[in-house]
């Protein structure tokens, strides 16, 4: 088995290092990742710009790719350029922090996944939910086991795309996994105004601050997350409403 | 009613002067946009560098507010620091290229309109698909009509999402309106490979020799489109695969 391995944080995030330990002996790795850091980078793409690639060495020693560009050109590129052929898998992680409820939307890590499943290669996003400890050893041992699960049940098909949360480990070894929906509660964004020393109005956007608003909602990602479970979301590429189109349609025919 | 007005195209773009004059008159507006163009930066945001806001005169006498960040940024300031009150709507376009199939996922203009729907304010993206003629005065004409409809029949409701194209002016008059779900054909994407003069390895996506693949699909937004009708899409931020949560929740319990 051929496995993309990529992510969001940069080539040299031990995040990546984690996957790739996590990934050791189920297959032929490649990494191709993004040079710089892209948390936040969304599915975003680089249309005007040119893609320069390096090929550097890892710090477990075997080397990969880096792109300076997005997580999404990071697989583009991979699956029509870099990889002698296509790969079986690709996993996208291991982000620190977590990506869970309308973060889906921001992250880097899943619009990798998302991509691979254009080329309908199977995907899998794996995101570490950070308190305040980050343990990459546990996230790599936890990791291991879903990925194990996952190929035992074959489970990895063509087009699938799993967003795969990791519970943040001071809550101890995860209770096991709960297959859930995305939560769709929003961020109260908080943002701080200053003004430069040229008279000029910005704006930090104060993480601290902000927090998720009060629509908690049972039996999603973020619940299980809280409950110590590992979450796992089946996601789609089609942003289609499909509950809103047929009452849509009766309106304007 | 309060409309924010917003693009991913930049303040300047003419598209977005298209979409003020298309919503004259429909209430008080308040323009938001990128400082720079944002093409395909998706549902990006940025964490980690301040957002310079700036209040510049637009081409039509008005004055607007640029923010150099992304389209989704501008929506959240707009929202929290910008305007005097939550609008009643944001309409985000119109943007010089369609935004229909796949490229909903890459797309700034779409991703202002579904970060609206966090604040539960209804949203319309807007965008003109191009063949090689750009004609804005058709677009914003066309624009004004499905405004005009969408409010006659009250279907701009919180949360709700509706991603709207433009067939192009090539087609003439547009036929009608259809409600139509999302296309998901891939791209087939391809790259130009090349070394710079320091022997560095660089692609460029080359979008004049990348097509759609061969899955063409009926009743979809690229279909509504290439038969000359305006398409309209209700967009949901749940990126959750519904069709496949029961299945591979019955295969992980």
């Amino acid at each position: 088995m051929k496995i993309l391995i990529t992510n969001d944080d940069g080539i040299l995030a031990p995040g990546l290092e984690a996957l790739i330990q996590s990934a050791d002996g189920l297959g032929e790795l490649y990494v191709v990742a993004p040079e710089t850091a892209q948390s936040a980078a969304a599915h975003s793409i680089t249309l005007t710009e040119p893609l320069i690639c390096r090929y550097v060495q890892l710090p477990d020693g075997t080397s990969g790719c880096s792109v300076a560009g997005r997580p999404a050109d990071c697989v583009k590129l991979a699956m029509t350029e870099l990889l002698p052929q296509r790969p079986d898998l690709v996993i996208s992680g291991i982000n620190a922090g977590g990506n869970v409820g309308v973060d889906v939307l921001y992250s880097g890590t899943v619009a990798a996944a998302l991509e691979a499943a254009f080329f309908g290669v199977p995907a899998v996003a794996i995101s570490l939910v950070i308190r305040s400890k980050v343990d990459f050893d546990y996230a790599q041992t936890a990791a291991r086991k879903v990925l194990d699960l996952l190929l035992a049940k074959n489970l990895l098909v063509p087009g699938r795309v799993l967003n795969v949360n990791l519970p943040p480990c001071e809550l101890g070894e995860p209770r096991g996994i709960k297959v859930v929906r995305q939560s769709n509660r929003a961020w109260d964004d908080h943002y701080e105004r200053r003004t430069d020393p040229r008279g000029r109005l910005y704006f930090w956007l104060d993480t601290a601050g902000s927090g998720k608003n009060s629509g908690y909602q049972e039996d999603t990602d973020e619940h299980a997350i809280g409950e110590g479970y590992i979450s796992i979301t089946p996601l789609s590429h089609d942003l289609t409403d499909t509950n809103d189109l047929a009452s849509l349609k009766a309106c304007l025919s």
